[in-house]
């Protein structure tokens, strides 16, 4: 498990680097010293480290003391990416999504994992406030995996990608619907649909915990009422397919989310209900945790004229 | 002129602030020393030192004396963007485009500037190669500007976000049509047609050197041989707007490059004629420069399984 908290920005990853040291009959200023320099405030730059931080990572994973700490104070967000995309491999919920807006559904969902790329500088975390953009009037959670990489890849084979994958953590893909079906019409993005704000936490689990093709059990709840549930075993390309396809022609940097689309049943158009503001909705599945995010109050802002009737 | 070479990872505004340094009397080795604290190798860095940097390429672009030393040495590519989405605001070549996909434009074309997000680690320079990559049989060139961020952007109207644009740069969107062709077609990316290589450069002309508005007049050469102009007045939405927009909503940080889709009649859908291994493209454009790569050889590598019939 990899995590940030706001009070003491740190890892448990850290914590177990000083209990290593420690044990190794480190002084106590030393042990805590080194160990923030081997493991630094957020995730790229620890990632940039290579198999330094990574190993350090699983073997605090297989140390259940070295979670201990992280039982008290509230997270950040685990992850500041270099780059982030988002893919579509619940068939359920993108055959839903077609049908919506009034398609058929494309082929190419069966061909290959099709993604969009998103803005990694809207990222917000468990507590935050996920702000309402002043452009759209139907906001929409999706209950997503999130997938972290621990190394660059490029051109892999799914073998050789699914090594690169540091863990999985929650991500609530906020879409602003009404803008989203425009931009969509295009064939380009979603942009305004969807970078407002991504939300990710409250930790990533290792791969080594999940074990390979993990089936998990997921749900999300607005204001404390389940409004969905779905399981990760019905993706129709797996983790490492994701990551190889990813990486495929590209260089996808260390620290990268990859995101796997909405779970199928998992947003409010599945549900039948979209979102309002004040809303707090809450996603989960262990060992993944609980992701709880507020919605925010609409806002002004510029729109632009457009250019003919 | 904002520009990187190969040899000394210098920009001009480096050398130009040595020369300050100089001129107010420090001496040589701590106006050298200096010089490359104030101006760090590449420009996300830079940028992030705020105006002591912005004024600096300002001065630089006002001062012929201080462009001399660029006349010499080959450029890298001068941008290293945490964020590069790229628009769509030529109208003739964006009707072509749908034309060509056999559908109507969209409305949302002319109600918004319409964009996808890139790969910024994919971003090559002035001199490269750009890889064919082994999924694609048909590449493609797009002449467009890259408009670079100075400052962070976020929910701007025009007339501030005109004030966060550093310049203006050349940006070859190398495109594979077949692939790209069949992600629209699912309303999301397009992002393999797209990752594979984007080149930008030589350099970026600040918008003191071009003013507001400039009409560029824009080439594409293929083997020496015209393939394509096109001027960048013809743009449906302003530099100003495109960032406004791009701001709307989320955070568009320093340093960050947006592309404006391809100017009228210069890709080589419009030419009729798409590029080959070893093809030589040559983009260029007065005060702009002249932004050369090569085609590379198609490799080979791993493509999913398509999920059922």
């Amino acid at each position: 498990m990899v995590a940030r908290s706001p009070a003491t920005g740190w890892f448990c990853v850290r914590d177990h680097a000083r209990a290593e040291l420690l044990r190794g009959g480190a002084t106590d200023d030393v042990a805590t010293q080194l160990a923030s320099v081997l493991v630094p405030d957020s995730l790229t730059p620890a990632l940039r480290r290579g198999s330094a931080f990574v190993d350090l990572a699983r073997r605090c994973a297989a140390d259940p003391a070295g979670l201990e700490p992280i039982a008290g104070p509230e997270f950040l967000s685990p992850v500041d990416p270099p780059l982030f995309r988002d893919f579509m491999v619940f068939e359920d919920h993108f055959s839903f999504g077609y049908r919506w807006r009034d398609m058929p559904v494309p082929d190419v969902l069966y061909e290959l994992p099709v993604s969009y790329g998103g803005n990694p500088a809207t990222i917000i975390g468990p507590g935050d406030t996920v702000p309402w953009p002043h452009y759209a009037g139907e906001l929409d959670y999706e209950l997503e995996l999130g997938i972290v990489l621990a190394a660059p890849a490029a051109d892999l084979a799914p073998e050789e990608a699914a090594s690169r994958v540091l863990g999985l953590t929650l991500l609530n893909d906020f879409s602003a619907r009404d803008i989203q079906r425009r931009e969509m019409a295009a064939g380009l993005g979603p942009a305004k649909g969807k970078n407002f704000g991504t939300a990710v936490g409250p930790w990533i689990a290792t791969m080594d915990e999940l074990g390979e093709g993990p089936d998990l059990e997921l749900s999300v709840l607005v204001n404390g009422e389940l409004r969905g549930t779905g399981r990760s075993s019905e993706m129709i390309w797996s983790v490492a397919e994701i990551v190889a396809w990813a990486s495929a022609g590209e260089t996808v940097p260390a620290g990268s989310l990859l995101g796997t689309g909405t779970v199928n049943g998992c947003s409010g158009l599945e549900a039948g209900r979209l979102l309002e503001a004040g809303d707090v909705v809450e996603l989960s599945g262990d060992p993944l945790g609980r992701l709880r995010t507020t919605v925010g109050t609409r806002r002004t802002g510029w729109e632009p004229e457009p250019r003919r009737g």
